[in-house]
């Protein structure tokens, strides 16, 4: 009995990590579609998308080991629209800082999410799934680092091409 | 002209800052009045709610060095309102390990908003703005830190007190 509160926990925020990993791969997909000139910032948005797929199947596997349907992930997914919905306007607005803040909103709400799950894994004792969302929570933690540590040089380039009057490159 | 395009946008993120500190200190509150169960986590919240609304009086001081009307805030209100909305059901979830990682996320949204304010001073040449900016994000920044932190024992405290079947300790 006591057990099985953890567990139903555990699975819970497994589905709704894989909710949120098929949110983000949406997000980043509008993001990058929208980007002209930001090569760089595209160019690495490209890349996490790619890494978000594999995270996907990585996820898919700990839910397939855990008996738990994909079909479930369906309530969660509605709550991660929601909240996908709220950084949406940031994604696609035509400020490409707000945009870049939002991914790094969003790639941390990942961090939080999997640094949570991985001690769920440890305590219930799903020991093969913990050097999993270890990895992926370190794809998200560079993702993260990287969104940040460019958002300076993302401002000034915004706010320079942003004086040009010819210039609409806002994204 | 073309400086008055830096200058606008600088203003507006400014305004937007001021109204993230507002939508913050509600939240913080929604937040530590909920928690009974973490007394840790309770303080830690009502520390930086104290932080919050001096950060409030650091930025009020910032907009009238600036000319810029606390009332044309509101619009940025509306907006902070809108995201508040999407972690609020977050902030007071049941779950604390929610909560927690909203928290943390709400802090790294600051700690975008901020670095690129930070940025967009320096080029407007704003630089007795600086160092406010830079405390406010530090402070920030330590929030998140802390949060991120102290989840994995939360997680494991929450986990527990959730198979207690007399506990209703979720929060």
């Amino acid at each position: 009995m006591s057990s099985t509160s953890s567990h139903s926990h555990y699975h819970d925020w497994l589905r709704d990590a894989y909710a949120m990993e098929k949110q983000a791969e949406t997000m980043l997909e509008q993001m990058a579609k929208r980007l002209e000139h930001y090569p760089q910032l595209q160019l690495r948005i490209e890349q996490h998308i790619e890494e978000t797929r594999q995270q996907q199947t990585l996820l898919a596997g700990i839910l397939d080991r855990h008996g738990i349907a994909h079909s479930s992930v369906k309530d969660a997914m509605g709550k991660m629209a929601a909240m996908g919905q709220a950084f949406g306007g940031m994604f696609t607005d035509d400020e490409v800082i707000k945009g870049a803040i939002a991914g790094y909103v969003f790639e941390n709400a990942e961090v939080g999410s999997y640094t949570s799950l991985i001690s769920a894994a440890k305590r219930i004792g799903d020991t093969a799934s913990v050097p999993i969302l270890k990895q992926i929570c370190e794809q998200e933690l560079a993702m993260s680092d990287w969104l940040i540590s460019h958002l300076p040089e993302l401002t000034e380039q915004f706010l320079t091409l942003s004086e040009d009057p010819d210039s609409k490159a806002k994204r």
